[in-house]
């Protein structure tokens, strides 16, 4: 989104029966409180940086870089740039 | 990958419970045959550009366009230019 990314929302790209896949935006400083979801989850880091925290363990996820979290694992993301990011959720059939 | 892209392979980056993850490399040219999976899928090309064929349509996505196909569904992929792509394939759980 470059330049257009400060006024880009966080938006459900769809949800279909196995799968709810978002596009996050997470401004500098913002963070997601520790939360859970059932099934398991890619987090691609598109534009930006994230810092993914799962069980006190803190992981920098940067534009073009991936991430695999389990299901029900507690996890929390603060964005340390503006950042985008595709969130894939499996969703339980 | 940039320059490397000529000399790369496809590889499976993880097979988890519910997901499969690969990175495709297909050069210009080149065709995955038509084919099926039980489960839903993304297809997310990163570089070049792939033409999807889905039940006679063709669509071709480019560089940061995501794609979703329905599971069971029979589709086959051709590198319009030499191309890499993050492929997701739900696992039926």
């Amino acid at each position: 989104m470059g330049a257009g990314l400060a006024e880009a929302k966080s938006v459900a790209l769809f949800k279909s029966a196995q799968l709810e896949v978002l596009r996050m935006v997470l401004m500098a400083g913002k963070a997601m409180p520790v939360h859970q979801v059932p099934g398991e989850i890619t987090l691609q880091c598109i534009e930006g940086a994230l810092e993914v925290s799962v069980d006190g363990h803190k992981q920098v996820l940067r534009a073009g870089q991936l991430m695999f979290l389990s299901g029900a694992v507690p996890h929390g993301v603060v964005a340390v740039e503006n950042a985008s990011a595709l969130l894939t959720i499996v969703l339980r059939g």
